[in-house]
């Protein structure tokens, strides 16, 4: 996140947009329902164009722009990139290009590990497209050179969270599968690397066991909000959270309440990008 | 496919046009390219917003308009919607706005399990749009209305497949799971609705054993461009096929080669639709 240039009375954050390309940024804004319940929140999930972490920079760069511009369109002042794949590969453009404040999830997400690692050994896991990007291992060492950074792609997670299995002998197969090297390597905190995988944190906690730590960023996202809030000023204390989603309505919302917990989805609109 | 009413020259086939979602419809190339390697095949492969079978009526309509509009630009002179998803839910709809010829994969599937039926049990795989869709049921319903049908959508193994994940014990725990409800009705043929699923024929077939048949479209879609060839002609038998991608070539390529067994993929253009 980048200081902007304004004038007081533009800078007051009036409402917070997020994006995802699905239903993982759902897991921000359910932390930001939790710590920041009396804000206005606009959510777009790409769902159409799901899901991002199997394609190229290319094309997460002009999703990410067109999401951005939706929600600029949706006269949102902040905009918090709820995705990881679309943070590591586009977080940049969007901040050199948007006139608003653009927070991603890989700064919160390092902050969080770098808090919680005792012997300097970090797993990440995320997309391949985020793991190929190696952001994640840059912005680490770029705090401490000296850290051991083991990175995983989990290819069939994103599948798996949006088909409802996120638990059972399958998914435990697959935490094995992708786990099993980090465990290997003797990491001390892992990084989930992707808004879906806070879904399969009980199956994931209980493989890698209680000495290892398992952190994501929504709470330090939430607290940046929070910092930018206290900075600037909020325009209003209204409750509200639209939705906003390009693939059909229903599965969104079937879905949705699997990722907001008991937080109900109020309203969906289809928007075609 | 419907007969369009067009003079000679016109409707001779010059090249032929497929689409798919992604990587799923080079099943169909590759029997294509076996059974008539002398013809001009242009390759779509919608990558950049791939996959379909999870995604709602409207957009996939939406997503095949545009595939198709790209290869009628292209100026093929007949249509091939090598997707099974695609065509639950578009078919029709291209059937009636081109003015080339359209190839579906529903009913050269549902013709080779009707060939293959000896009890009239039989079992349709696919993703979980062409499964709600029940476009097998009414086709297979239309031939037959005493067949017993039993449907099973089976999300995990369009990414499994495009993990390059196509055997071993989670594949096999997959099958068990999406495969047992069919072999506990006794079907004695398996329609694979998808034109991913042939890549996992091996393991479907060691699960199912050798009573049951695994029939899939390819064949039956290669006997009808064969019969239309044999009508209309063919303008050059100049062997070529050029292979499009909405997203990242290397990735396409990489992945290409599963699909196309010993086939090489020529060349491969990034347009953005």
């Amino acid at each position: 996140m980048r200081a902007k240039t304004c004038d007081m009375e533009s800078s007051r954050i009036g409402s917070i947009g997020l994006f995802d390309s699905g239903l993982g940024g759902l897991t921000v804004l359910r932390e930001l329902h939790r710590s920041l319940p009396a804000q206005r929140y606009v959510y777009l999930g790409d769902s159409a164009r799901a899901p991002y972490g199997t394609k190229g920079r290319e094309t997460i760069v002009r999703y990410a722009r067109e999401c951005a511009g939706f929600l600029v369109a949706q006269s949102v002042d902040l905009i918090i990139v709820a995705c990881n794949t679309a943070s590591a590969a586009a977080l940049s453009v969007l901040e050199d290009e948007l006139s608003v404040p653009v927070i991603g999830t890989i700064e919160p997400a390092v902050r969080a590990a770098l808090e919680s690692t005792r012997g300097g050994v970090i797993g990440v896991v995320g997309t391949n497209s985020t793991v190929a990007s190696e952001v994640y291992e840059q912005a680490l060492h770029e705090h401490d050179p000296h850290l051991t950074v083991v990175s995983q792609p989990c290819p069939l997670f994103v599948p798996l969270v949006e088909a409802g299995m996120v638990s059972g002998e399958i998914v435990d197969k697959f935490i094995e599968l992708y786990f099993f090297p980090l465990k290997a390597r003797g990491v001390d905190t892992v990084i989930l690397g992707c808004t879906h995988y806070p879904l399969l944190l009980g199956s994931i906690q209980e493989y890698l066991g209680p000495k290892v730590s398992v952190v994501e960023c929504s709470r330090a996202i939430a607290r940046d909000v929070q910092g930018l809030l206290d900075q600037r000023g909020a325009v209003s204390a209204d409750s509200e959270t639209t939705y906003f989603v390009t693939d059909e309505v229903s599965r969104f919302n079937y879905l949705a309440s699997a990722f907001l917990g008991d937080q109900r989805v109020k309203a969906v609109r289809i928007e075609s990008l």
